[in-house]
């Protein structure tokens, strides 16, 4: 597989959603996110540079002062950052390099309010590697967007968290059926090992027989 | 609310996903969409008539003999039926009358297969009632796109289904923050009494104040 | 050039635009279209057909009885046709082979309306041929948004007609940076003399300098 | 008509397409340019600035440093500024205000590499006023886009201009059909002395009578 047909894709991972502030705010996500969660990131995002997959971080951001330009789901939730404002910086463990793309989004799947699936298709990325929060939104909302729209998917499940472990269990429970599932440590092992991203089972076959359930063979 | 800018969107209820043919294939799910989906989801298309809502169907169909017009997913999964199969047509249950849209995906979403966007648009729909199968997959994802593009958004609980009742239950919980979740009976409570689709929590309202969690007024 | 990743794309070619009822209602039109265009449009499905071409159709076709469903735009202007009126057939010296679709628009791009853009990724179209009419208002529009997809465009320049001659020559100029533009006979003869689709001049090469006109290597 | 729900669109004014250097690159259309259309365009803006009109600017800019986000068309034709750079900024004489959206684009229309039409629907825009370079190119492309996707469309005819007059005027006559096409002064004396936006001859009304020629009420 050719690296540059690849991007692993970050979601979401700044200050105003898994910052520092978050401890006091969101002690029981801030602490999960940062044992568990943030380390795998960090390994994942080193892996996809060392391999030169594109890296495409987003970041939820108003254009506009009083946020007018975000989805009516936004503005009803009280959702959004004002633009240049610290809470829309991608957090520094995982601050993004010059010529990554940092993509202001102000929806819950980044192919809904950016131009993500116009900009893969000029790279020519065929893969998208998919991490960060939350797993039961915006996480599976990007996995399922993904598998839509021609891209074969893959998300670290490490590397994703939601307000709970309970919550991110469910969720992944919820979109296993659209792509590839697995820790950042099997991404490690097929890269180093074996050269390449495809799973033993050589799932990305097409499959011949209609079957009525997406999970069949996840 | 005015009746002309609301409508129903039932998802994939087709002989190929809850047709009489699945009592042998699919037993569990059989059972539970034949005596507690079906029954809800008769009585949300009375409802929706009676009051002039739009109703739109969306069932799976391919547009090629081959499928080749299909999602990379689909074509993976092995999912879709051939234009004009049997497979492809609405449950006689709900079957549409002569001006209902029928849109033929080959998606998760109906967002990311059809024009059903564009279409809402032209049509004047602002809020977006949806009900259907299967709650974990493309109710999930056509709740959540719905959302993203600024439609007001319920979710219509008894009268969609999982392959089992757990994960029917966990991906409630998952999208229960991109819309009003309620019953047909409390959809029919508010249509009858109030002649209004508003909860009374008045959640529509544009909340002020940022907050991170999506289901914060949920 | 692979031919499956071709295809030609002809645009609202029915009775309602350019069927014998044309005739009396637009003679000026009928006449060129039936003399020069149709002939010309006739050559070039053949060719398509036995290169293995996808052959992709498009009809201006409400969904909806009233029509409802069409662009604000099309309302304005009283376009459209009732679903599956006479008005709405492709012409019988154009009709399509049984597994070539058939696309009902109601705009004036197809990518607008219509899952086009979706259907050509599925299938793996790279390259696309556009003829029909209008050429100053439907044909110029398919072309400019083809070529902003990521889609090498041919626009076979005899095989496309508007209301007048001096309107389709204007609309040629118009939209001549976007693709190339060549007549059928040299569609032929790049087929069959050289098997493939390329221009001599090897047009489709990046170029690596910057040039404000897009018509520089037109 | 609300002026929240009206926005000025200004297509790719910025030092790399209309800025002091063209002078000596190309002094045909700079001559055009800065004396009959920069004038008109200042005119524009400052009247929807005093209406209270949304007020977006577009400009050509990639986001990668090699351009590889760009369209393949933009990539052929060798369209395309670094971001960051000096050609792509909005020229000083129409320099955008602080809360004025300024979106990089990388295609003819902002529609397919933007997210133009979400951040639209989001703040409520219905009315569209067109204004820029090229008239045959970009301008053409965001007319017909705009009345595609259900916006009413102004163009302003004097406040854009192709790489000669004639192209000017023979793209005017091509889109002419799919909006309305006014000087800057008929704005200026509509808001003025009427207050509102609409022509005197109440052509945006639904025409109830199917017509095939789009131009038919323009």
């Amino acid at each position: 597989m050719d690296p540059r047909r690849t991007a692993l894709l970050l979601v979401d991972l700044q200050e105003g959603t898994c910052g520092a502030e978050q401890a006091s705010q969101r002690p029981g996500f801030h602490g999960l996110f940062r044992q568990r969660t943030l380390p795998a990131l960090q390994r994942a995002l080193a892996l996809a540079r060392r391999q030169g997959f594109e890296v495409i971080h987003t970041v939820i951001a108003n254009l506009t002062a009083d946020g007018r330009d975000r989805s009516l789901d936004y503005k009803r939730c009280g959702m959004g950052f004002p633009p240049g404002s610290a809470q829309t910086r991608v957090i520094a463990e995982l601050a993004p390099l010059a010529d990554e793309l940092v993509l202001p989004k102000s929806s819950s799947s980044p192919f809904n309010s950016t131009a993500l699936d116009y900009l893969l298709r000029n790279i020519g990325i065929e893969r998208l590697i998919v991490a960060g929060i939350l797993t039961d939104q915006c996480i599976d909302h990007t996995v399922k967007d993904a598998a839509d729209r021609g891209y074969r998917v893959i998300c670290l499940t490490d590397a994703c968290m939601a307000e709970s472990l309970e919550r991110h269990q469910a969720a992944l429970d919820c979109f296993r059926g659209y792509g590839e599932l697995i820790a950042v440590a099997e991404l490690a092992e097929r890269l180093g090992r074996r050269g390449n991203l495809d799973g033993a089972a050589q799932r990305d076959a097409v499959a011949p027989q209609p079957s009525l359930n997406q999970d069949a063979d996840a």
